[in-house]
């Protein structure tokens, strides 16, 4: 499908993503952004700070894709050649751009402690045929160039120093340059369905849906998201049929379906929050602050969130949330009663309207028989009821503290 | 430097990564264990499920590389065509194989709720010309295929499905086949110099480097990390002049360099509280959870962690952590006099030997004249003595979050 599209290749530049130190998630913001807009992505690259390998991945991407959009490679230090690099395949030579000097200068006027260094005025230089953008928040200028109808730009490997840049001047000029289409997309997320049963449950409608719709699995964490995404000139024809399929979707699964719309679990609880005037706490044992974390990452949270107690020894569980030392030795830590009593615990003491309460053993140690790795109690609770269940998440850590969070988020979305 | 070294390329296939709904952590997983085991990676490259595209960009790996990782694109939906197009570029057919159904039959007998389905059986087809590795963590076998020499492999992109087979099947297997030639590296992390400051900073003993060690400077918010790589026949000589060269660096960094080794800094701080047999408790404004959920990652945390107030509301402040209102009210909550109550009252409420606590507007909003976006207060208690120290970061929550954990587990470690 959309084989008319304007097509986009990322090359990342830079021993960084090659050897581990680095995960690359400036490639999925870009995507992300660049599929919003119409954009779609062919492929992504990652390669080394070579002048070879650097020069043989554009001419491919060129022969791929219609921009080519370079990340790294360009910051003060003796292993970046990606400036020197696309002068030379451009056949242009570097030259002293005053713009760019005066823009570290401004940048360096909040940093009294670092003057300014040789190294940064190499960095005003610049390939001589080629449009440079300033960068706002950073050192090392952007360069766009254009050949044969094709865009190809270099910017920082610096997150932020890239959104910027890319939200600000780049994507508002390839949109001036292209005119993309327009491109829906509607998310809808399915919780407790592993991938393979979903499919099967979803296969009738999913064989029945126009050419013109693209579906995709998108599996994380316990949630599997199902992306339905739209070309068509008649955008509100489009508009219509998404909704159309999303309505079958929606008397097909019911309850499964957790949200429609692609935003995380976390957000879709703090606004729910929001709306109703509430305030949330936490008593978190196995997930150690996460889900206090999570929440915290909005922006505007205070309005929604409270606090929390990370009870991660059992003498804060009775010393602090009041749990009963009792059932704390006849049920557990991991326990209904105790993960209940830590739940109503938080909820008097932050003075919240409601609360949450997680326990478990998140692994890799600590597992009985009983009670293996991955089993965690949730509690949610309001001043009407105090509701409690048992989950069985699997053996790895990491995962167990993220499907414990995700889970108890939408439990309290459940009670609000 | 090193073109002998054995060569790997990565392609991750599958839409989610180039949409941007995923983050391609898989790939840097892989680079880090296959770089420790002296392999190269020489690219990484995603795409789409796309025959063609598939195709070609084996052709092209296996040009330039001597192994080829495939990630991705094995799964139940139809999506997925990987395995039918490995199976035609090596000119084989698909196969029915028992022991895959075995194995997936044994993986779903823990899961009563969803038995065996038609989607499932239909992953047991596999190409008739390689080694099947079992997958012991999911339904998707794995591939193993070689030709002229060259591996390649193509196995799921499920993080953990991904990562069980690496390790227990993958690099054994790798290691086996080529006699992979040993890599040295060493970190040291160095904190409070911009990367362009350090670079100058070592400028001259960065020039005197023997030619076969390697320097990358990584930095990480806040943290430059330097790394050194080598490589040379005589394994001893080698790491004697790493040590050497590291040694002058320490004459030359000081107390700037916070750790010899590419750990966390969580869990640098980690295994000093547990040698020390000291137990941390946290009190969390700003960062709203993060330290105790950095902690709490690490398996076994549980013997220096104590727990944690996420004090997000001042009324938590005061009436649990004990600030005085008046100070609160007189100062502000991002002050001195605050946040140093705040790590007192969490040190006391929790009964731990030493705290950490934070108060600071993460933004994006928030932020006064006097006390903008990205002001952070820390303070660290012990029984001895509170420290505290103001921090200005940048306009970014996310990263002032990160940042702000960062600063306070490095204040940490300086009064153990």
């Amino acid at each position: 499908m959309n084989t008319d599209r304007v097509k986009v290749e990322i090359i990342t530049i830079g021993d960084e993503i090659l050897i581990g130190q680095i995960v690359d998630t400036n490639s999925a913001w870009m995507a992300t952004e660049l599929n919003k807009c119409g954009f779609e992505l062919a492929q992504i690259t990652s390669i080394h700070d070579d002048e070879r390998h650097i020069i043989e991945s554009l001419d491919l991407a060129l022969g791929r894709a219609d921009i080519v959009l370079f990340t790294g490679g360009i910051g003060p230090t003796n292993d970046d050649i990606t400036k020197q690099t696309l002068a030379k395949y451009f056949d242009t030579r570097l030259v002293f751009d005053e713009s760019v000097l005066d823009n570290i200068k401004q940048l360096f006027s909040n940093r009294p402690n670092y003057g300014l260094n040789d190294l940064n005025r190499s960095q005003a230089m610049v390939p001589e045929n080629c449009t440079v953008i300033q960068n706002k928040v950073g050192t090392a200028p952007i360069t766009w160039f254009e050949k044969d109808g094709k865009v190809i730009v270099s910017m920082p490997g610096v997150p932020y120093e890239m959104k910027q840049v890319m939200t600000s001047e780049i994507i508002p000029r390839l949109q001036n340059h292209y005119s993309a289409p327009v491109l829906i997309h509607k998310t809808v997320q399915v919780y407790g369905y592993p991938e393979s049963a979903l499919a099967i449950k979803i296969a009738d409608w999913e064989k029945e849906l126009p050419a013109y719709i693209h579906l995709a699995y998108l599996p994380n964490s316990g949630v599997v998201k199902l992306r339905l995404s739209g070309q068509l000139d008649d955008v509100l024809a489009l508009q219509f049929s998404i909704n159309q399929q999303v309505d079958k979707l929606s008397q097909l699964l019911g309850k499964a379906i957790v949200a429609y719309e692609d935003v995380s679990i976390s957000n879709l609880v703090g606004d729910l929050l929001k709306s109703k005037g509430l305030m949330v706490a936490t008593a978190e044992s196995c997930t150690g602050g996460n889900i206090a974390h999570e929440l915290t990452l909005i922006p505007g949270s205070s309005e929604f969130f409270k606090g929390s107690v990370v009870a991660y020894s059992n003498d804060i569980k009775t010393g602090v949330l009041q749990v009963s030392s009792t059932d704390l030795e006849n049920d557990g830590a991991v326990s209904k009663s105790v993960v209940e009593q830590m739940a109503e615990g938080a909820r008097k003491l932050l003075r919240s309207d409601v609360s949450i309460a997680t326990s478990g053993i998140a692994g890799p140690s600590g597992g009985t028989a009983e009670k293996p790795v991955g089993t965690v109690w949730i509690a949610v609770s309001s001043e009407d009821k105090t509701i409690s269940r048992e989950f069985k998440f699997g053996s790895l850590r990491e995962q167990n503290i993220i499907r414990a969070t995700q889970a108890a988020l939408l439990m309290l979305k459940e009670i609000l």
